[in-house]
């Protein structure tokens, strides 16, 4: 039983240095609680078998889908539909919460150098 | 299939002028993101079937527990684990982002006269 508050800003101080990094911070039944921080440019990929939530806490993601792409910037969230190809990007980089099912890869139906199914507790 | 996305201020000023309000802002799998603006003493309750996240936009809620209380600030998130009695309250007013399964009641096991299951989408 966790009954300790959660702060982001303190959590995100704890990921390693660079433009990617994914780390553990809460569980609410079998849903983890990720923060992310990336720069760069994402691989396509879906979720077949759930939705997947980005709440923005600092800079810009912008969510490629294969029609549009969205900005969501500090403040907003998105719900990426299961089965949906996206592709998140940013060029000045941002971090957010992520919200899933536990075990679910960040690379969806992709397998990469990138995949990341479980990440560490920060 | 929602692919917008969601600006949690944006979302709050639809909610009705008062010290207490909830809407529905998002849907994920069978889970909803609702917005709780309240100001006051809530009442003591749990949830025996599932945990509860709430993340502090605005203000400080504090989180009562039968043993002690944690304040959770702008920032900061809390899950309150399944069967675990609390009860919030805010001398000042918070607005939190809550996450749970869909139909969930805010007063848990207590039928009360504030009691909400399915808030209307905002």
């Amino acid at each position: 039983m966790k009954l300790e508050k959660i702060n982001l800003s303190d959590k995100f101080e704890k990921l390693p240095v660079g433009d990617y990094a994914v780390g553990l911070i809460a569980k609410m039944n079998d849903y983890d609680f990720k923060i992310v921080k990336f720069k760069g440019e994402f691989v396509w990929h879906s979720h077949p078998e759930t939705d997947e939530t980005f709440i923005i806490i600092e800079g810009t993601l912008v969510m490629n889908f294969k029609d549009r792409k969205v900005e969501v910037h500090a403040g907003e969230m998105i719900v990426i539909p299961k089965g949906v190809e996206h592709k998140p990007s940013s060029e000045t980089g941002y971090k957010a919460l992520l919200i899933e099912p536990e075990g679910v890869p960040n690379t969806g139906n992709i397998q990469s150098e990138i995949t990341i199914a479980n990440p560490e507790w920060v």
